[in-house]
């Protein structure tokens, strides 16, 4: 393919976002791309496919002080296209790991083709028997974050009671699976009468209820009457204090994400860590950074659960790049039932 | 000795206690107790020399739900005697393990004789040759619960930044002087300008600061500038939630207590938690029980470092029993220097 200007639609960031995301905060421009490397530049020319729409972005889209040195939580500066994870076709490439014709899948743009230099986080995808879509979940970040996060962080052992928050959506609905592979008690919280009835009928967990309908704490009690080992966290706020007066001793505490507390200025008050100690609970967070040298191990241990149907997994896909902005913002709402994902264009 | 009744002073709760423990919650009360131990029974008859005014017996101080089932932190009944980590002589004896004459450290009773039944948590002291009432701080209880604070549940690294707060309290200041051993760089605070001098050139620390004087956040960003990797928790509350804004990444916070939260209904809200997933950071409570049988391993290191002066250990003795209310109610507000100890009668 000969260098030519393409028509690229992109998805920017308007504005800062303050509480949670909407539409109006993102703004689609026209504008136009090169597919040409220049000579000497180690960069892939990329046919985008799949976005994912991972709730841990909303942490770029304010301006906030950026302490903490990693890159892929740094604020976007505003009218500069959105950078998250997704699946692509290697159209050109000078870099060698990277194959034209190939798929990869990392952090590729909100927009129709992009072309990155140096690319810090992006995989040649080994396996295409399985739905391309899947890298920009069960088989990228998003279950690579459910499995180290029950695996290492929470050291789940066998019989113990599991209670993950924000079940129904993509990464609650891994973790919650893989604690299930080991034998574990599984309950989930979710937003809808519907979620609640997959999470139970259809993802296997041993129970779940509707956050929204019933006193969590009367919720907790009843569907975890001995307490709790683990809690694997996606919530926040009010659902984290309460959750800690329902953890048993030792138990441990996964923070994963807090969705209710992004929007957030002040966040809200935790006023139960003080049963920490005599519970001597550990609470432990943790970003994707922490273990892409895991992810080798883990692909070659979900591909072959994944093709012998053994996982459940449910996506939530939105058809078109414009759709990325209402996709995106409707998981701080649960509009999504499994992992929000934005289809660009037809995937082979 | 012959069975004898001996006039046995005793330290009793008078009332549940409400905010922070004042005099006035205890009651001084004369009774008689019989030396004499029952055939057939295993029990011991001790004349107490040494009482630790121990934090965390504040916990057993309030009528709270006690639903974690540890004995050592179930509240007091009304009226009884309070039960805490001391130092005793063994009068009588139908336990081979302990032999009359012979000193222990454990669980005793604040009053002048206890007679303990199928003593629990009750030791024979190895060593004489270094203070009896090291046994109620240093060599007991305090000690190990700094030692496996540091070296176990902080996992502290050499050449990390360690904070301590309550840093010139029993267990801060052991907690400085260990991790210092592992050549860390150690900052404490305190809450007045005599203890931070005791803490910089006394005890070893690299920084310390007045929290009652400094803006909380100023004082932090002057003594750890790069962050710190390990918070040593004594305190909770507005402490914790500004420490967290200076967690480095990957920190650990080791809470070991919360003395300013003990007395309040409603806990103060923690705000900054959403750092502990971009910062990666582990928060972890532990109590005593955790980890007794580290305490044979932890005696036989602290011992020569003892007899050698290798640690600066302080200790702020009261004599008297009837000096035990306002001695454990003066450590909440930051009356003692060094561990609170109440002397009971000559040691030896």
């Amino acid at each position: 393919m000969e260098a030519i200007l393409l028509a690229n639609k992109q998805v920017l960031l308007k504005r800062y976002v303050e509480g949670n995301p909407s539409e109006d905060d993102f703004e689609l421009k026209m504008s136009y791309i090169s597919s040409h490397i220049p000579q000497g530049s180690n960069a892939v020319f990329l046919k985008n496919i799949y976005l994912a729409c991972d709730p841990a972005l909303r942490y770029r889209l304010s301006a906030h002080d950026h302490s903490d040195n990693i890159a892929l939580l740094k604020p976007f500066n505003l009218g500069s296209v959105i950078q998250g994870f997704g699946v692509a076709k290697v159209i050109k490439s000078t870099i060698p790991d990277f194959e034209e014709e190939s798929y990869v899948w990392g952090v590729i743009g909100w927009e129709e083709y992009s072309m990155i230099e140096n690319p810090k986080v992006l995989y040649t995808i080994k396996y295409t028997d399985v739905p391309l879509s899947y890298y920009a979940g069960i088989l990228g970040m998003v279950g690579l974050t459910a499995y180290f996060g029950i695996n290492n962080i929470s050291s789940v052992k066998e019989g113990e009671v599991v209670y993950v928050s924000s079940a129904a959506g993509g990464t609650g609905l891994l973790a919650g699976q893989f604690a299930k592979m080991m034998n574990c008690y599984v309950v989930g919280s979710t937003s809808t009468d519907e979620k609640v009835d997959i999470l139970k009928n259809k993802l296997g967990f041993d129970d779940a209820f509707n956050y929204k309908k019933e006193d969590l704490g009367e919720a907790l009690k009843r569907v975890c009457p001995n307490g709790i080992d683990v809690y694997f966290e996606n919530v926040g706020g009010a659902m984290l204090d309460e959750v800690i007066l329902h953890m048993k001793t030792h138990g441990r505490i996964t923070v994963c994400g807090m969705i209710s507390q992004y929007g957030l200025k002040e966040k809200d008050g935790i006023h139960n860590l003080f049963h920490l100690i005599s519970k001597r609970i550990r609470m432990e967070g943790f970003v994707d950074v922490n273990y892409w040298n895991f992810y080798p191990q883990y692909l070659e241990w979900a591909i072959p659960l994944i093709r012998d149907n053994k996982i459940v997994y449910l996506q939530d896909i939105a058809k078109g790049l414009e759709s990325a902005p209402a996709a995106f913002s409707g998981i701080f709402h649960g509009k999504n039932i499994g992992k929000a994902v934005v289809n660009i264009v037809a995937d082979k």
